[in-house]
């Protein structure tokens, strides 16, 4: 369980690959749609397996809150909660906590904090982290880790002196042999502490290496370089996960540089606010150039039976149809440049696929 | 076209119908979801055809306001517009012009009103709501009619003086042959209103007769006498829809009566408000005795891969896939009641399944 395997590589240094789970192959590189709370906001889940989707997300913090880890568990694990009978990823609540909880404190041994939905007070240990991804029971699941902001050398580093102990105490409180463990390199936008944060978990073997602090505030290429001194240090035969990314444009500027992991919220929330993704850029759909606009938004969408006149209706009259066709778009999208992107590599010309598609943006 | 042909009936009089429209044969009894702004809110049009919905409805009130029936006619018309290849019906606006907007003024020539989206001004006649309802293009349209409080008699005799005028009007104005205009008979609680309007409106010799004016607040007995006064009089060889109705027992208490065509945002409605219909009754999924019940809503409900426990969470969370599930649950839940109506009236034992259906209410 739980090996991977590189199954092509291209002159880049990108490569396509297989993870085997308990709930299939996992073809690399791949975008994970985020269900945050035991759904992809607005989408069924024979929707996303129509749209290609293979991995979902769900989020560690949320669903601890609502409805509780342990009625998960009762209910028989995410994937028998929520109806999705392919590979899951839980994240490990770190992010969440320091992101929407009020009054976080961190110490050396865990994080306190507040509830965003009642303000009642909970903490977050390695070992609760973990106990509670084992409750949901995803295919992988994260070590609990600290997500500093990205550019004060000495708040890095100092974190890195939290966030590697945390590593060692979730490896050892893991008890499910049907879960893989990622560690989290950080190290910010240093590249001293970025190597160094690869080094620890490398020497631990890990069956993957998430890649966390970036889409925080860095700049783009901040992030591009992060990505390049990891790629000859992690190990070639490991998953690499870059979380909470992204763009087309990210998942593109991703893959070049070894990446086979991506999830974000984006498709999504866009939907939700009536934006789609198109090569170039977005289109707004409620804009009153769209009100006689029969064509679909864009002639492969897998909503290519509406039109953006429809679409705009539906977005002005803030219509749960809208945020349930235009997150089937959004997540499709950004599939749709995954399975470009394998082919690409498969045909050893992932450059000039990239060297294109970024040429309209 | 537009031809209706009784296919069966029942000892009680109840019966099975098709009637002939431009795009298919509905099968009658027929249960419509109702997509007031050209979507089943919440719901897809491949949903509800996996669920039977065979008709759909929209409203001519809503569509004229937003985003305009111009805009809908440009687009091909509503079939084209919101993807439904199916039989549509269109309401006249009377209902919503007093129902929804505001400071509307009723005259014998039609009615002024403030838009409920932005206050603007507007009119309807008779032949505006033609118009419009061509543009639009459903297969089976309705005349322009007051739909008086029912149970003042001296108001809904000089009700009917303006919807007798107005439905010649509206059989006057009407030029497209592709739809079919049903008379809307009125008349309140009072037997001889209602037996008035029908026949003035039989005379006519139109393709199909709906009721009006019931389900707004008289009792439910009266709404039964009411359907049993026409029952003899309306033309066997004609559809009779009886409108903004309704409940399961709504459905089986109107079949029983003759009705053939029902519509009612109830089933929609009540997902939004995280609420199932069940035999018997309704399933508020709110409750905490749901939070760790794995079964379905249902044994047969269309969407029973979901447990209640998740639907629960789902709405807690006020997720919109709580929505779109119970939408569908709802939807499927009364297009089932209804099709073993017309098969316990092919087999000729209505009145049993009635018996047996209503006892638990």
């Amino acid at each position: 369980m739980f090996e991977f395997k590189v199954t092509h590589q291209d002159d880049t240094g990108a490569r396509t690959g297989e993870f085997v789970t308990p709930h299939g192959v996992l073809e690399t590189p791949v975008f994970a749609p985020v269900g945050t709370a035991a759904t992809v906001k607005a989408t069924q889940p024979r929707d996303l397996v129509e749209l290609g989707a293979s991995l979902v997300l769900s989020n560690t913090y949320h669903l601890y809150l609502r409805p509780g880890d342990e009625v998960v568990r009762d209910m028989g694990g995410l994937h028998n909660f929520m109806q999705w009978q392919g590979p899951m990823l839980t994240d490990s609540g770190g992010f969440q906590v320091f992101s929407l909880s009020d009054s976080n404190k961190i110490d050396q041994d865990g994080v306190t904090f507040k509830s965003h939905l009642d303000g009642s007070k909970h903490r977050f240990t390695p070992e609760s982290s973990i106990a509670i991804q084992e409750n949901l029971g995803a295919d992988i699941i994260m070590a609990f880790d600290e997500c500093p902001p990205p550019d004060n050398h000495e708040y890095v580093k100092r974190s890195l002196t939290r966030t590697h102990p945390w590593l060692l105490r979730c490896i050892e409180a893991k008890k499910r042999d049907d879960q893989a463990l990622f560690g989290i390199v950080q190290g910010g936008i240093f590249r001293d502490l970025r190597e160094e944060s690869a080094k620890f978990m490398i020497d631990l073997d890990l069956p993957g290496y998430a890649i966390g602090g970036l889409a925080v505030g860095e700049t783009k290429l901040q992030m591009h370089q992060a990505l390049e001194w990891l790629h000859p240090i992690l190990p070639q035969n490991k998953p690499r996960y870059l979380m909470g990314v992204g763009t087309p444009e990210d998942l593109i500027n991703g893959v070049l540089r070894g990446v086979d992991i991506f999830d974000c919220v984006l498709p999504t929330r866009l939907a939700r606010h009536g934006t789609a993704f198109v090569k170039g850029g977005r289109m707004n759909l409620r804009k009153a150039m769209y009100e006689r606009d029969e064509r679909p938004i864009s002639p492969d969408s897998p909503i290519s039976q509406y039109s953006r006149a429809y679409l705009r209706h539906l977005v002005r009259s803030n219509e749960i149809l809208a945020s349930v066709l235009l997150s089937m778009h959004n997540i499709g999208f950004l599939i749709n440049v995954i399975k470009d992107m394998r082919l690409a590599i498969r045909e050893n010309r992932l450059q000039a696929y990239a060297d294109e598609y970024l040429s309209h943006y």
